[in-house]
C-alpha cells in the first residue's frame, strides 16, 4: 500500500511523539520535526507509509540516540493488557462461537497502537474499546473463510504487531492451539514504536503457547522484500496466515498467497482500502490465493533493508 | 504568540485541506504539501502562527490561482448560521443576564473555524455546542470588568474572525448597542481560510448594527505591524477593544491595551497559553493596561505586511 497525502500530517504529529517519548530536549523534538519535514519535502509518490515510518523512527534514534524510546511505554501496555486476560478469556470461554469471541478478542487489542492513535489512552481505550468491540462484532467478515481454512491445516503462521496487543493475541492462540492447530508467532526484529519485539512476546507467555520468532524486519509493518530468509523461507511454506494490524496490512496486501488480516480500522487511510469506516473491526483474506508452493516471493537480500 | 511544536502537524493538515477546497487535482495537493513541508523544514523558531498561516494559504493561491477558495464553505456557514440567529436572540431576550447570555452566545461561534477545527461538522457541531455551551458557560471569564469598561465607554472596536460566527458576532454586538455603546466591526483585509471578509459581514447584516471596517490584514489573525495605518489608528484610539477568536488572541496577546478576548481555546497550543481545556469558553482581559493615548504602536509600513 502506498501512502496517501493524508499520511503526511499523521507522520509529523508521529515524529513529534516519538522525540518527546526519546527526549525532553525541545531543541532536538524541533531538530527532528525539521528533519521530517524535509523527508516530506522529497518523499517519492510511491513511497509505503512503513518505509516511511521506519525512516522517520531512524531519524530519531540517530537524533536522540534512544534505541527504543516506546520501551516504557510497551512494558506498560504489556502489564495493563495481561491484567484483562482473565477476563478475555472468560469472554471466549462463555461465548457461543469460542472462535469469534478470539477473534474478535484480538482485534480489539489491535486499539492499542501508538502510531496510528494519537492522544491513546491505555486505560480508558482499551476498557472503551472491549465493551463497543464485543458489542459490534466484526464488520468486514471472512471468518467462515479463515474457519474452514484452520480445520484444514496443523500451523499457522501469526504475524503480530503492538506489545499489549499480543496479550489479545494470545487469547486467540489459544483458541487456535486449542483446535489442533500449532501456531508459530512473529515479531519485529527489533524496536520500532510500540511495536511487539522478542522481548514483549516472552513479557505476556506468548512463548508458552507458540513458537516465538522475529521476521527480521525493523519497520513498523511486514514488507517481505525487507525480512530475513528464515521468516521468508517460513512465510512461503506455511499454508495459512494470520497478519495482524495495520502495519502488516500495508506491508502485506499486495501479496499473493494464503493470508488473512485482522485489525482495527484506526486511519482513514487505510480504513477507505478496506472499504470500512475508521474504528472497525476487520477480518478479511488476501487477494485470490495462488497455490501454496507456487507463489513468487521475493529472494532474500532481492531489497535493501529499509534500516 | 509563538508557533508552537504541535502546530508542525496541524498545519500541514490545514494546508492539505485548503489545497483540497481550491482543486480537484491531486497532483497541486501533493505540490501544496511538499512545498509547505519545505517551508516547515526552514522555519524560523520565532515564527507566530498566523505568519506561517498567511504563508501556507499564499502557497496554496500561488499554486491553485484560487483567490478565494473557502467562499462556498463561509457562504454556507453565514447561511446556516442566519437559520439559527432567532434561537439566539430568543436565549439573549429571556436570559437573566443578557451580556453573558450574548458573550456566550458570541464564543460559542467561535466554533466555526476551518483553520483549528478538522473534521469541522457546521450542523452537528453548531447544534451540539450551542447546547453544552449554553449549560457549561464561560471557563475564565473576567465578565465583571468587561461590563464595567463598558458602562464607562461610548464606542467599542469589535476585531471579527470567521465568516458564519459573526452572526453570532451580531448577538453581542446589538446587545452592546443595546447599551448605548456603538460599535466598529473590523474584518480581514482579504479571503483567508474561512475568515470573516466585508462581504460576510454584509452577507450577515452586520453593516446594519455596526460600522463594519477592514483591518487591511491578509492572515488569519490581526498583527497591528501588518495593518492598514487607518485601523491601527482606530485601534490606538479606542477605549475598548473586543478581540474575538484564536488568531486574534495569537495576534494581540502580546500588545498592551484595552483589549479583551473572547474565544472557544480550540487546539492545545491556545489553551495551554490561555491555561484553560481545549473546548473551553474564555473572556479574558489583556495584559495590565497602558493609559489610552500612551500606547506604543507599531508605525504604519514599519514592518513587511505578510502578503
Amino acid at each position: 500500500m502506498r501512502h496517501d497525502l493524508d499520511c503526511y500530517p499523521c507522520f509529523l504529529r508521529q515524529a513529534l511523539e516519538a522525540a518527546r517519548m526519546a527526549t525532553a530536549d525541545e531543541d532536538v523534538h524541533r531538530a527532528v520535526l525539521r528533519q521530517v519535514s524535509t523527508l516530506l519535502a522529497e518523499l517519492p509518490p510511491d513511497t509505503t507509509p512503513i518505509e516511511l515510518g521506519s525512516r522517520i523512527h531512524r531519524t530519531i534514534r540517530e537524533r536522540t540516540g534512544a534505541v527504543d524510546p516506546y520501551r516504557r511505554v510497551k512494558e506498560e501496555s504489556n502489564r495493563k493488557a495481561l491484567s484483562l486476560y482473565p477476563r478475555l478469556k472468560e469472554y471466549v470461554r462463555t461465548a457461543e462461537d469460542p472462535l469469534l469471541a478470539a477473534v474478535i478478542t484480538a482485534a480489539i487489542g489491535n486499539v492499542i497502537d501508538y502510531g496510528a492513535n494519537p492522544g491513546f489512552d491505555l486505560e480508558r481505550s482499551l476498557e472503551q474499546s472491549l465493551e463497543e468491540g464485543m458489542a459490534r462484532g466484526l464488520t468486514r467478515s471472512d471468518l467462515p473463510g479463515f474457519a474452514a481454512r484452520l480445520d484444514d491445516v496443523d500451523h499457522l503462521l501469526y504475524v503480530g504487531d503492538n506489545a499489549g496487543e499480543i496479550v489479545f493475541d494470545r487469547v486467540l492462540v489459544e483458541e487456535i492451539t486449542r483446535r489442533g492447530v500449532r501456531v508459530t508467532f512473529a515479531v519485529r526484529g527489533a524496536p520500532i514504536l510500540n511495536d511487539a519485539t522478542l522481548e514483549d512476546a516472552r513479557a505476556v507467555g506468548m512463548d508458552r503457547v507458540a513458537t516465538v520468532v522475529s521476521t527480521g524486519i525493523v519497520g513498523p509493518g511486514t514488507i517481505l522484500a525487507h525480512a530475513d530468509p528464515g521468516f521468508l523461507d517460513l512465510f512461503s511454506r506455511t499454508d495459512l496466515i494470520l497478519a495482524k494490524g495495520q502495519g502488516n496490512y500495508e506491508g502485506l496486501s499486495g501479496e499473493e498467497g494464503p493470508v488473512f488480516f485482522l485489525l482495527m480500522a484506526k486511519c482513514p487511510v487505510v480504513a477507505r482500502d478496506l472499504g470500512v469506516a475508521v474504528g472497525d473491526l476487520v477480518l478479511r483474506s488476501a487477494r485470490p490465493q495462488g497455490r501454496a508452493g507456487s507463489r513468487s516471493l521475493p529472494r532474500p537480500g532481492a531489497a535493501a533493508a529499509p534500516e
